[in-house]
């Protein structure tokens, strides 16, 4: 159980971590981190904690990545299902506890605010096209699954996959928040579209669909890099 | 004594390079560092600390961190008040140069400015109510203790705990300064409220009931995660 | 075959983490990354790259830090052709998906945007002259062979050079930026500049010529500095 | 001689990168980097440097550094001059290097910029007295040797002493440029101040003055500190 509730906890951590950042102090008046500030938070969210928990459960805090690393040959199937469960709850908490400190504000609206949701079209955050949005989670996945198998593959040097990964995060988000708000982690997107309801849980597939396929592509591309030395 | 002089001089140097950055940088007309600016700060306050006197005091700096690590049986009992009190003084020590430096500007006024004191209720950067400040500091400290437990788990990756710590404490800043100003250090808190007086003292009690209370369960949900193998 | 895949979709997500940052998130309204994000993005798109992809192929993505390596003795002629194609087929993929992903936005305009195009004159940001241009392509490109060089030396300490190498390429953003756009990589210049045509095509030859001049100087000058016991 | 070649050169890309950030890309329109971005540009000068060259000089880039050393029981007194003159030449050739850059762009004025340098008093950015900035570049200066003395230790975790040294370089600017633009390295003022003249070179005293004395005082608190085991 230890590496389940590991999993819980850190997705917990990246989705309060990350989508607070933006909800809470992406815009504050004059002094606002903007989205250079969440870009920072979301990747902060996983260096941190995978240096806290990659001992426990190797810490993934994304379906996605539970299933491109899979795809790679470094995840049994059998431990699929209670990992991603594990992160959706563990997201769904954070959703929660976010809702409670934002709306401890005067004048907080949770629709109006968005909630930092993930979105496309009329939804997206620089109006971009669904097609744009899938291009964009699906290549960006990809790249986030090359990063993590490159880093963690037992030629590379030890101990900084962390620094590699996190900061990964952080790149994919300073490119495409405009795009779709970033996910690439289906229980990021899931942890907070479900208090908004309404469009975000409406647009919530694309968000599941897109990172997984990137992620299975990432795992192929590492695959054709990697040769035979890997593992 | 070495280590209780540590624990002073890396305080003093948390709370001026973290309020500091905050009161003489972080409005600077047109090209100021903003919340973003600070929150790196304070995170690269302990990173250079914990590199630098980490081999002789552990490098914690603030009461709620050693009180989490006597929780997750990291720490000796014997040893918390020594520590608790140098980490008071050089908090204190460290308000009273940031007072003379910022009281070098014309015009500087410690009261309006606030001088980077915690708050909440009308005293919390962005209104928010007592409720939310008070679950913004339990979960921010707890999550900060998950990730000092987990980065110095003999099983975490050598040498890199500095790195995930200080970034972790600048994640911590990214979400809630516009919650409470941030505290999660007691130390911290009581460095500055005392110049400020008034509703920063009468305030105080929460930053340091809310971190305590955050770390010892931090320690419990690390304990909880990390199995036997743990030391 | 395994080095020059992993050659040319690193140079392809230096161009669209780089260059897809400033097309999508620098100037986004209020809360846009600015300069500093996109020097972030450049210099994480290699540290990211670095970790991954160093164990197959060295991770040069850039025809100009090729040269150099092979300047300074650390890299074989005969391996640089096909090293600059992968970069510059790499860095043209990611200008296509670039572009995919950009004109989803309505009103979107490929010429106006620039397109991260790097430009000197008229075309720079900062209307900087082409003097000012060649000389800091040259000096940029030189410092940054003298830390890869340095950094990959093995007296310096092993496994930080994806570290040092990455956020040396955000730093060279940091400072010039204004001037040419930076380039400092004829592969990311390229990959962009075939899209935008006229002037980014007509000014590209400066971001071939002093980009190559400066590694070539970059590794000799660390040659100098390191004495004989380098390797 | 290679170690002088070293300094010389590794302090010509402190300033030219330091100063350059700020003169040529802090306050650019809409997008400029800022205080935050210069902040991050002079620590990430030392980071690169430190892996690049410490292996050669120990990359110092700085008299008040050096002095610091030395006073601290790590550095020979006979070699303070040598260095000392080489990180002036580098840092002066960097001014030079600047200038030229500089000038490139139409309207560009040496004076009026300020260039960077170093000031108090109404040369202060932020019109600090004379005093707070004697206090500021003495404690940044002091807070300084102490992380590097620190980081350094044979105690402290081997091969990352140039992350705590160049972060912590970047915190002290993070605080203290709105106070004296920051200095803590006599090279680096003088490097850019000997263009400008005037004012700037008659208030040059402080920023050898302040540094120096900061230096050795953080070598004795480092002392106190470190106990008997340190070496």
């Amino acid at each position: 159980m230890n590496k389940y509730i590991a999993e819980c906890f850190g997705t917990f951590w990246l989705v309060l971590g990350g989508c607070g950042s933006a909800v809470l102090a992406a815009a504050f008046p004059d002094v606002g981190i903007g989205l250079l500030g969440v870009s920072l938070a979301f990747g902060l969210t996983v260096l941190t904690m995978a240096y806290a928990i990659g001992h426990i459960s190797g810490c993934h805090l994304n379906p996605a990545v539970s299933i491109g690393l899979w795809a790679g040959g470094r995840f049994e199937a059998k431990e699929l299902a209670p990992y991603i469960i594990a992160q959706v709850i563990g997201g769904i908490i954070a959703g929660g506890v976010l809702y409670l400190i934002a709306s401890g504000q005067p004048g907080f609206d949770l629709v109006s605010s968005g909630f930092a949701s993930n979105g496309y079209g009329e939804h997206s955050p620089g109006n971009y096209s669904i097609t744009a949005a899938l291009i964009t989670e699906v290549v960006m996945t990809m790249a986030f699954l090359v990063i993590i198998l490159g880093a963690t593959d037992s030629r590379a040097p030890q101990g900084f996959a962390p620094i590699a990964i996190g900061l990964g995060l952080t790149l994919i988000h300073l490119i495409s928040i405009p795009v779709t708000n970033t996910s690439v982690n289906p229980a990021r997107s899931t942890g907070v579209a479900l208090y908004v309801g309404d469009w975000a849980t409406s647009q919530l597939w694309l968000f599941w669909v897109a990172p997984i396929v990137g992620a299975i592509l990432g795992a192929l591309v590492y695959k054709a890099m990697a040769g035979e030395k890997e593992s």
